[in-house]
């Protein structure tokens, strides 16, 4: 089957998918009205040009076009993935899949790549509801291998099957839910993260950029390779998991309480949070952050692709799969 | 004056403050009536001998002697560093640190090791508490730079300048709080995250192991060199920090309730936790998991030196240090 992908939506989101498509060989057509989506797309298109042939040591195939289509319905006719991207709005997104719907193929794998919605929310109001699920992905796209594949009762199995090989088939890790929930995974723990940092910001006992030293001089350097279990196993030293959690579990009892608030996102808290942000790293423009970002993780994924460990170990299977030495 | 260090408690975590400051040079003493603590600490020594020098560029100092003291008197006198790393129970802490302070200096600094107390509980019964702070580091305390540095009212300016500096000398990245709170700050997010995964293994959504490959397939990659706060003004593109808070915040809202509730850490699930974690690591032993995990973290490390980076850039000054260009 010809590798054609449409990208709906092209900020950050579909233009990492773009260029993951791209690079690995498929045709792609991208719709969004914005007039300024093209630039946009293009530098994330080149963004993943510097940094993704980095990690990958078997030939590339060869660049897929990239055509920014007039309309949503040439941009998905024969398309066999439909990424769609675009901003967190259930009913937005409901009527986009109806609309594309009656262009796309019935056997096109339509993934939107929401943060927070349950594919049964996105299928409500469809027809065919099977060829729509979640495939939530990591900016940037191009480089982080996660992307969460959750279906719904109305997602044969088959389905969820047939989209995991695709985006194995473009180098990414997919991770597959046993049960649609809200968020998914990764942003179930992103979001306590979040509203505990807002606290702490909010009572002045760090600043942002305080915040992101702890994580990334301690724990973030762990979980780069390891994630929270397989870390915590090795806290319990040789007496396990079991004696780890033993020990554990009553910290859980302590009255943290502001765990277990929602902080006021007010106009103050926004002030001392950008003011802050702009101390910590408004000496780079965000292109020139982006760079640094990409320069790092292509260092960390060829580090751990050397130890043949977590993302390094996809990078080695996408090199077979590229010389054709895995199906 | 004397490179001298004491450890009182000779864990995982003691034992890591035993080999950061031999191998940077310092005398030793280690205290732990436990029987098995030496054995314990070599092992740790052994890991760090076997990691620490390979992310260190500069000549290192001659390893500095680790001797096990058969009395805690005996350890700390003379001591420049005290270093407590005893299990989380308050009132062992302060009645420690009541007989420790009987027989070391006066301006010996004690930190502790605690990812719980604030430093006004330590020092509730002390008469010298000026001389006790928090001093929370991270495992591997060999290999990650970050250390938690918080004082109360009690605690002079100087005496956490000093802390610091010393810290510093060993390789560390001090990271020192504004206010003192329960939890400090990264065992804060941890705390958020872990109750959140709980829910995740209780609900029958995810594994540990799918929770683990979420994070080091995705987010944790970046929060090895980028936090939280920095990767989110990236999230919000050429339009900023601001521009990203106020696309977010709403989510903040949102009826995501487990966040807020506390799971029943019972025996059920510890048993499903205990067996997804031997389905999903037990293939290796401890040992061989920290040998994995510290020749990942290696080889991050000197890719991040190479970008010039984060905890790279703090490598990159020890070095400097290492060879005298840098007091």
């Amino acid at each position: 089957m010809e590798k054609k992908a449409a990208i709906v939506g092209g900020g950050v989101i579909g233009g990492g998918w773009a260029a993951r498509f791209a690079l690995m060989g498929w045709q792609v057509r991208v719709f969004d009205p914005d007039p300024d989506a093209p630039r946009k797309v293009n530098q994330v298109l080149e963004n993943a040009r510097a940094s993704l042939p980095a990690v990958i040591d078997a030939p590339l195939p060869p660049e897929g076009e990239v055509i920014f289509s007039g309309t949503m319905s040439e941009a998905v006719a024969g398309a066999r993935w439909i990424q769609e991207s675009v901003p967190e709005r259930l009913e937005l997104k409901q009527t986009l899949y109806q609309r594309l719907q009656s262009h796309c193929g019935e056997d096109a794998i339509i993934g939107s790549s929401t943060s927070g919605f349950k594919p049964s929310d996105l299928q409500a109001i469809s027809h065919r509801a099977d060829q729509i699920i979640v495939a939530h992905p990591f900016v940037p796209v191009y480089l982080l291998p996660a992307v969460e594949i959750v279906g719904s009762a109305a997602n044969p199995p088959e389905t969820l099957d047939r989209a995991e090989e695709i985006l194995r088939g473009i180098g990414m890790f997919p991770l597959r839910l046993a049960k649609e929930i809200d968020a998914h995974i990764a942003d179930r723990l992103l979001e306590a993260v979040w509203r505990e940092a807002l606290w702490l910001v909010k009572d002045g006992i760090a600043t942002t950029e305080d915040i992101d030293n702890a994580i990334r001089m301690g724990f973030g350097l762990r979980w780069a390779q390891m994630g929270l279990f397989e870390t915590y196993r090795l806290g319990g030293g040789e007496a396990g998991m079991r004696h780890f959690l033993h020990q554990f579990g009553p910290a859980l009892q302590w009255p943290w309480t502001k765990l277990t608030d929602v902080p006021d996102l007010d106009d103050e808290l926004i002030d001392t949070i950008a003011s802050q942000s702009d101390a910590q790293s408004g000496a780079h423009e965000i292109s020139e952050l982006e760079r640094i970002r990409d320069g790092n993780l292509v260092a960390i994924l060829k580090a751990l692709k050397g130890q043949g460990w977590g993302a390094g170990q996809v990078l080695k299977e996408q090199d077979a799969r590229l010389r054709g030495e895995d199906a």
